[in-house]
């Protein structure tokens, strides 16, 4: 049970901060001060005492924080020491790299939590394939029932803008609760369903605002 | 000129509501109801009406806005009506799906901004190659001339973690401004250049926070 829903802001912050203690939990380190941290993940050691002080108590007075307890803490608090079983819907270019990805973390990362259980897509030539030697391509048709056989519950859609609405649609009916979303275009999910967007258009006109 | 800097969220969504007014444009219609907006952004009538604001008077009460002067507007908002050269470094598999995404964007959608002109990788069986028979893989060596002397202002980041970092010192030394950054890594740019990471673990983890 989490006592609250943190703003976005901080979470993506936490999940910054979780990818740099894991790395430096690889190299062995024991502690890590707020000011490491924060220099590591470009914001202010302010900023970082401030994000994990609303999740409890983590760092010790002159020593930093425990690097092995901070990182099973931020696992736990981004829910990324259980499996979450994901799927991947259109399997073109961008679908094929992202899965391809996605199993070669799995591969290599161990705790990597993202289960890549699944791709669809309507191309009659590419369903039954596998990607990698690993990773099924269903067709369409079977998208509802795979998605609820296998408890699947994040999908990444790299459809064409004008199917995305549709597989939406369906993957949240069968169970869906997190959608990453490729396509251009904007989406409605139903209430408690989780969207975020991975436009790279959308990324390029904010950085050509600050040009 | 611009008389001030919006905040990231603002820009954020002024981005999105060029994407629909866009669309809506391609669709001849002449005027949008801030309702209408905000229900096709995913926000609410007072957001939309609140971020417009900032830039200006563009709606009409009881009429809306007219869509061809707010395209126009959000625009020049967003420098979007000008050319931005752009590079794209690493040509993996991830590479070469936004390479050749960005490419038919390009060729598809008249006013498509961003301009890729150079792709850039290590491997010397991929350099002197084509993307698509337009886009030419230059040599690592070949970076900071090539990236000075065709004017790139925006590259794209799709090396592995360890050399993301030179990478983006070569870049920024040679006048990137901005960089999109696909590496899973955390980066340090110098003052006035924008860095965004594109990372897909951490919106798979953001997402699995609210699972």
């Amino acid at each position: 049970m989490r006592p609250f829903r943190a703003p976005e802001e901080v979470i993506r912050r936490l999940a910054v901060y979780l990818r740099i203690i894991s790395r430096l939990d690889e190299l062995d380190n024991p502690y890590v001060s707020s000011k490491e941290l924060a220099e590591m993940a470009g914001v202010s050691p302010a900023q970082v005492r401030k994000d994990l002080a609303t999740f409890g108590e983590f760092g010790k007075q002159g020593v930093g924080y425990d690097i092995r307890f901070l990182k099973d803490e931020l696992k736990s608090i981004l829910n990324a020491n259980c499996c979450v079983n994901m799927a991947l819907i259109g399997v073109g270019e961008l679908g094929m790299a992202l899965g391809r990805y996605n199993l070669r973390r799995r591969e290599q990362e161990k705790n990597y939590p993202f289960n890549l259980l699944a791709a669809f897509d309507v191309d009659p030539s590419k369903v039954g394939k596998l990607i990698d030697q690993k990773l099924r391509i269903f067709s369409m048709e079977e998208l509802d029932e795979i998605i609820s056989r296998l408890g699947i519950v994040l999908a990444m859609i790299t459809v064409p803008a004008g199917a995305a609405q549709e597989v939406v649609d369906r993957c949240t009916a069968a169970g869906v609760k997190g959608i990453l979303n490729f396509a251009p275009v904007t989406l409605k999910v139903p209430p408690g369903v989780r969207l975020h967007h991975a436009d790279m258009t959308l990324e390029l006109q904010q950085l050509a605002y600050y040009l």
